[in-house]
């Protein structure tokens, strides 16, 4: 693998408070979509966004599973339920990483999941150095802990620049969700 | 329009070196479709990729353009006939984004197009000027001039915290093209 860098499968990371993380997991999905791979999305924490899941669900090669149970978690306000949901989603996205039946595994939110300690930050490192070759992870979310920037190949921090929420912008449907 | 901020069409604009800036305008098209809008994306200066264009074109409701003649445009290395297709892609983004059958206008590689002098940045504020109030506008590419920074609603610069070109690893096709 090591003469053949090119054809391990990465481990990409997108971090950061801007816009843009989840959006270019999905744009990477698109694209691995039209060269015919198949991929498996594991939705940490989020409840399910009815456009996304809507197109998702038409698209060939592309399986879904969310454990975010309709409400965003937020660190201060973590009910019991939160953990066992997200330790479900990981084993759900274990699977489907080890199962050689996907090219691409995007664990979306999984980085805030370990921030917010829903999931141990050993058992994330664990599923990376477990991954078959071949397969490429995305891992998305805010603040990730820099043991998994350290074992990610590519690491993207979306900085915010300018949102408009802060002008009292609401989030669209169709846009942001 | 200022009484209800959350039906106004805004400007994205994605930035900076990393990875992830095409991808993210990739993901909110795909969100976009799965809302049944309308999308249609100006490529400039990028040659075609071929898992993205061929997912696209068997995607409903999405159209694109590609004003890129095959190879990647450098900033040192610009022939005569790259300026007058950035011209081209521009009037082809103008017509998508006036003409009423779009929600969704992509400009792919704008910021850098107008970095390297191949389109006029008033021309580019102008089309933002001009944009009927429903569109949603979507930038991308390195170097955006502070201009459109400013006339952008939302910004997110894509930093390169890590990036494995970095290490010898080319682009694979599927992932990152």
């Amino acid at each position: 693998l090591v003469d053949r860098p090119e054809e391990r499968g990465l481990v990409y990371l997108f971090t950061g408070d801007g816009k843009g993380k989840t959006s270019a997991a999905l744009g990477i999905v698109l694209r691995a979509l039209g060269h015919g791979l198949r991929v498996h999305i594991t939705y940490f924490m989020k409840g399910n966004s009815s456009g996304e899941l809507s197109i998702l669900s038409k698209l060939p090669n592309v399986d879904f599973a969310s454990f975010g149970g309709g409400r965003f978690v937020e660190g201060s306000n973590i009910k019991p339920g939160d953990k066992e949901k997200a330790r479900q989603g990981l084993a759900d996205a274990r699977q489907a990483v080890l199962n050689g039946s996907y090219d691409v595994v995007v664990l979306d939110e999984v980085n805030l999941a370990v921030a917010w300690n829903l999931l141990e930050l050993e058992e994330v490192l664990r599923l990376i150095a477990d991954k078959p070759p071949k397969v490429e992870l995305i891992l998305t979310g805010r603040q990730a802990d820099t043991r998994l920037i350290k074992a990610a190949d590519l690491v993207t921090e979306m900085l915010n620049i300018k949102h408009p929420y802060e002008k009292g912008i609401k989030a669209r449907k169709g846009i942001d969700y």
